[in-house]
């Protein structure tokens, strides 16, 4: 039986996560199913900008650097996020893009391996990993291994230096097993990587637990940081004193104002960093971070798991001979989103918008919804499938409208 | 004749420039001599941000990178800043952090001269400078060859591949002959690459009337963008073609959004991208930029060198047989900062700062000061000369409290 407005309005009425709905700021009668791609606003954000720019800018100036602790803003948001990704407050850094950072990871990692020739990752994986992967494997003039999941375990060869996954897949929200992969990595003499862009604050992740090497990830996506925010980077601490990146710095310099000329690494995840701290950047990725202040990630995970199914059971309904799920039936397996393939899936996915339900568009043929369990309840997934359904009911997807396409991200 | 008050006054009355003052806020009774360390708060910056976090992420979320232009920022913040430098719009992208930047760029030079294996820089050199180049040769197995002004001219052999110098020196504030070291650089087949960190924004920079190959820079001095504000690069047209850059992110490929597994480069300056722009940063530094409508960067310099040698003048007679200049006193060699030597500099730079006059120190005992002539009058100038002189004649520096060094940037 396909839940009804009664259901979803009890579950609400129980759940033990409906008190963060009131940390963010949502625009009336949208239902937002997009927060993997740019998370919602939290309330407290305009205002710690506000007082950012007037206070600690316009009146304290330089002075806010040390006055207002502008400098240890990478090392504390780096704190907050470990907290969510099962690391140590001094093994997680927040700097630069998810892209950079990428880069300057795989090469601290490729630094602890220097004798071995190969990075593997796998095909389909978020395509800026493979980019950056590629460019540096062309810079270092090491071989970029792609293969698919299946068949990763033989290609962990004694070359193998380094293995980089996407732990949710952007597209089909598939998880991958990060303690059986690390070791089979680790097993063959290489290092694991993880990029948690799809999963950190949306699930637990258990970096220790699962003995990871680094792991990057993305500020704007599930942490709430806003349009483009700074991205971090963990080193399991047993690697620190070994790791070199090639960025140098001088925020990651062992004393970046003795204005020397020789560059020393400073100790531990700071020597990951390089340029000037984007403190703006920072700041809104802080308040982001504070949403999770009191949140248990197995309770997000288990609500992300009951809207997740809400919303496959009425997309089945609502969509009929037309549904056709392109992301794991086993709940256990799949992120924080559901996938639906349609062939007309950009111009369905227009449709939803206009109806306000917004989920995103991910070529060639893929409709993505995302379930943020801090702002969304059951009767909001409630209301999308209902929405789906007229959608679907009224072929909305064929307006002349929504034939063309536009960049999203 | 040591200028008096009144004469100052007068200046002001006459200042071409005056009207740029209420585009800043600024501390009451505060002389802010360090705008090229951290540039001042414009007026609009607050409320710029306020409607970007409420109303374009709040409310329109992720529609906001086509509906508000995000995803055109880092092109639109490059093509304002190169109306600033002497480059074409087409030329100028606003990204990640200087640091980041020079890597990226000192790299995508060196793609252009694969045979050549040496980098050429000068020692004291802002020290970041030095450090990322360090990590870049180190990458790919150049030598990083640092050699004092007057000895560049026989470095630059035919094994040089680039020469990387900043324009203006930040700490003695010295002007390198772009044109000329361009020139020489480019005579003995080596590329020019400079960092602008403490031009821009100050004096006229002509990247291209002087042929320069690249150049890199700082949004958070002369440019206001705010603590941490993106950097930039120029890239002349010429290379866009043939140059290349390991940090190849899904923002500089050719089409981020089909969503491919293959990096192929965007066209032009674009391809220096890397990860998704930091929408809220280059929104802080657009506004700074604003902050330079309707003015010429003649008359600013012209500002610039009477606001900088009214304070020489007054730094003289204030200070007597402790005047020691560490900066050109030639004023066209000289940047839009005034540097001092002092025994005690530190615990000087301190004691004015409690007296509102607001420096920097830099190892191992320079006091210096910029000069900022959009939000700086003439009389503010004689009001930091005043102060000095207080400050000189009580001996304040002596005071227990400033005995002690803390970071500054």
């Amino acid at each position: 039986m396909t839940p009804t407005l009664a259901d979803c309005r009890a579950w609400d009425a129980e759940d033990s996560l409906a008190f963060t709905r009131a940390r963010f700021r949502l625009p009336e009668g949208m239902i937002y199913l997009d927060g993997n791609s740019l998370g919602a606003l939290p309330m407290a954000t305009a205002g710690r900008l506000a007082d950012l720019v007037e206070r600690e800018w316009g009146q304290g100036l330089i002075g806010s650097w040390n006055d207002a602790a502008w400098m240890a803003m990478p090392a504390r948001v780096g704190a907050r996020i470990a907290g969510l990704i099962g690391a140590e407050a001094d093994e997680v850094i927040a700097a630069d893009s998810t892209s950079v950072n990428l880069y300057k990871l795989a090469a601290a990692a490729l630094s602890l391996r220097p004798e071995r020739r190969v990075v593997v990752s796998e095909p389909g994986n978020f395509p800026t990993d493979l980019y950056v992967l590629q460019g540096l494997c062309a810079a270092l003039g090491l071989e970029l291994c792609v293969k698919a999941p299946e068949a990763l375990e033989n290609a962990l060869t004694d070359e193998v230096a380094l293995l980089v996954l996407t732990h949710v897949h952007y597209k089909s929200g598939r998880v991958h097993d990060m303690a059986g992969l690390t070791a089979t990595a680790q097993a063959s003499g290489a290092l694991a990587l993880w990029d948690l862009s799809h999963s950190a604050g949306a699930l637990p992740v258990d970096l220790n637990g699962c003995n990871a090497d680094f792991a990057v990830g993305c500020g704007y996506k599930y942490l709430n940081g806003g349009p483009g925010a700074p991205g971090y980077m963990m080193a399991a601490r047993r690697h620190h004193a070994a790791m070199r990146q090639p960025l140098t710095g001088w925020i990651g310099h062992a004393a970046p104002f003795a204005f020397g000329d020789d560059y020393a690494p400073a100790d531990g995840v700071t020597r990951l960093l390089t340029g000037t701290p984007a403190v703006i950047g920072l700041a809104a990725l802080e308040e982001g971070l504070k949403s999770f202040e009191g949140v248990s990630m197995a309770a997000v995970r288990e609500k992300s798991i009951r809207l997740g199914e809400l919303f496959i059971a009425l997309a089945r309904e609502a969509m009929g001979e037309a549904f056709d799920l392109a992301c794991p039936a086993d709940a256990q397996a799949r992120g924080s989103q559901v996938s639906l393939r349609h062939p007309h899936g950009y111009a369905l996915v227009q449709a939803l918008i206009e109806a306000g339900v917004v989920g995103d568009f991910r070529a060639p043929d893929i409709a993505r919804f995302g379930f943020t369990p801090l702002y969304l309840s059951f009767a909001d997934v409630f209301e999308a499938g209902r929405r789906l359904k007229a959608v679907m009911d009224e072929e909305r997807w064929t307006a002349p409208r929504f034939s063309e396409r536009r960049a999203v991200t």
